[in-house]
């Protein structure tokens, strides 16, 4: 049987139509971008329009607006680091309790190194942001705001461009991690008072290792990587020719796909979340139901360990997470849902079903003809299942 | 006719076997690496094995004395960062006057904001280190010496196994910029004193995008990009596994064909230099002759513009370079020719011509046909030869 891959907020499959656009850079169109001979001679031409395709799906106005990185985790480094560097006399950062980790690392590590005071604005129950906490945390000393667009392992959606506006308006600059959102969600970032946005090539059918950063048009920028002339002198390096032309290529397949997304995966994952609600007792849906991606289901089933449902589902041929797959591997329960304050019997029992333009309706009925039997198995031998629902027999012969 | 590609030190070809090696990554066995699920089944392994075959290029003792990264910029800067981090107490770099822009660039920089004292040591006109400079310029406070293994414009070799011990002997740490040597010369780590070493997937014709920072195992290191737990918490980001298996591919061919790399293309790049000596007047072999790259020739033709050599060479399909990649555009002359005290005749006029072990016998063949008649025909139009040769009939002519 097919497997059925519902791990795309983790990594996405390259999309071969993007593999085939990055093709005759590897061997043949070698070249760098800079050298004046025959073997780069398609390259310029390639990469500029690789930019417009960028551009396009994040409706930038202008397409030196973009600065290609590694990825996701050194643009949100890089778009920090700048902030500290060019807002003087401000040194507080705003952001989320839920951010990725290559933000919340890293705001750990000037805090404990810098000085640098980190506000961490908490969420709801349904993982939405505290906006009065926010406002408040709002000062003249406030270099730099960064919130996710959309967090990863719930979906849920936080207000940028509101919170972009409120940001200008106490003097700092916005920054957005949107690796999550980006093809996912329409983006017009010229109609926004947005500062920096951070993208992953990866999860957006485009290859690893290919990233980019967002800079509007007169922010200040201080490099990360510095070297040659590259980037218009803002990230040193040889370009990345097949990869800028892959996230290109996945840009532009996204901006196609974008209405799909809206509507068919969209009702793919509605279709998975409602059926394991009908099917599994006990079972808690995260995030905020209002504004949250299309793609993305985290349940929750009660008195379970998530990492177990996770095994077995990969036994039956699913690929899903519990959580971030940073965190995956280890048994801490995601700092995400504990900022939701999950209930104590639900915390370790989360699921993240991902979805993508790749799935099937066949894909979702697997999930909902193995997953109610799998909860069901375990439960039966969990004894905090029985303690709590007084059903102690199934544990007694199990255990 | 096939085009001929001579400027290896720029960029190299991808080789075939080598995508060949990435290519099921991007589409099929897609997963990330830390993934538990079937399309990550085979990641890990893979990962693991050209981790392996990188170190056995290097000859370091540890396998995971390897740091992936995006290419040899983001490694130089990272090194050099790091080192200043932890070397508490010396806030100051020795490093030379013909580094790469990836060193050079931050050094300056790091000068200039930070108050860091950095001491450039020059080199004389065979690109030979000053030692007793250097030996000088070492003190309690020197927190990193950095020194490169090959330089990208001569292919000139720095005793960087005696510079090491020379710096540990002050007690600062050792980095080296191999990113030129990697792949062309016999590298054993585990037998130096090395504490870093920067090196580049696609000057070894591996993929772009790619790269690595070697840090000896109880060398302390402090992370340039900050996230997830990938490296060994030494490096965040979802890996690059394509590139990173495309480096390890490229790293087992580079040390299969290193023998070659040191008698075929080292005798064809003998060859193309003779020839270029016998057959154009009044010009210049640039760099130790004792101590240098196989695969490198850089010329110096007095009297002449090297770019308006390397658009004719262009024409006939040779592609070469007049200096580094980053350079080349602007009309300013190489910074490392200037370290060298070139004549003011030559400063002007440098070609470099870099091969692989792609080149044959008929690449040579072809610039020894080509070349000596460009520079025939430039000259006769140079007022400058006209000048200093007294032949001014032929300017007449065309001028
Ligand atoms: C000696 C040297 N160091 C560093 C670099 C930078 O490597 P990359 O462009 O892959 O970042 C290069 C090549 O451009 C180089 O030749
Ligand atoms: C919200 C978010 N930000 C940042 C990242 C980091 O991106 P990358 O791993 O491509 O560096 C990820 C994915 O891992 C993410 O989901």
């Amino acid at each position: 049987m097919r497997p059925v891959y519902l791990d795309n907020n983790a990594t996405t499959r390259t999309d071969p139509a993007v593999v085939a656009a990055m093709l005759p850079f590897f061997s043949e169109h070698f070249g760098n971008a800079s050298s004046t001979h025959a073997f780069g001679e398609h390259v310029g031409e390639a990469l500029k329009k690789a930019r417009k395709q960028l551009q396009a799906l994040l409706g930038a106005q202008f397409d030196h607006e973009i600065i290609y990185t590694s990825g996701g985790t050194e643009s949100d480094n890089a778009a920090i680091l700048s902030a500290l560097e060019t807002q003087e006399g401000r040194d507080e950062i705003v952001t989320t309790t839920v951010e990725h980790p290559a933000v919340l690392t890293l705001v750990a590590h000037l805090e404990k190194t810098r000085g640098i005071k980190v506000h961490l604005i908490g969420v709801d129950r349904q993982g939405r942001l505290d906006l009065d906490a926010f406002a408040a945390a709002l000062s003249p000393k406030t270099a730099l705001v960064s919130v996710m667009w959309a967090n990863n392992e719930t979906g849920t959606l936080f207000p940028v461009a509101d919170l972009a506006r409120q940001a200008h308006a106490a003097g700092a600059l916005f920054h957005t991690d949107a690796v999550q959102a980006v093809g996912k969600v329409a983006i017009d970032l010229k109609s926004t008072e947005i500062d920096m946005l951070s993208l992953s090539g990866h999860k957006l059918h485009g290859p690893k290792g290919i990233g980019a950063l967002y800079v509007r048009k007169g922010v200040k920028f201080r490099p990360l990587v510095r070297g040659g002339h590259q980037e218009r002198g803002r990230r040193g390096g040889t370009e990345n020719v097949p990869g800028i032309i892959g996230l290109g290529a996945a840009a532009e397949l996204a901006l196609a796909h974008m209405e799909e997304e809206r509507t068919r995966v969209k009702a793919l994952r509605d279709r998975l979340e409602q059926g394991i609600l009908q099917q599994v007792s006990h079972t808690l849906l995260n995030g905020d139901g209002d504004n949250r991606l299309p793609n993305t289901a985290n349940v929750a089933f009660e008195y379970l360990d998530g990492e177990a449902v996770l095994h077995n589902l990969n036994k039956a041929g699913v690929a899903a997470s519990t959580g971030s797959a940073c965190t995956s591997g280890s048994t801490e329960p995601s700092h995400v849902l504990r900022a939701m304050n999950l209930p104590a019997s639900a915390l370790h029992g989360a699921l993240r079903l991902s979805l993508s333009r790749e799935n099937t309706s066949e894909d979702v009925d697997r999930v909902l003809e193995v997953l109610p039997d799998i909860v069901a198995r375990l439960r039966a031998m969990s004894p905090a299942w029985a303690a709590a629902t007084g059903d102690a027999s199934a544990v007694a012969d199990h255990v």
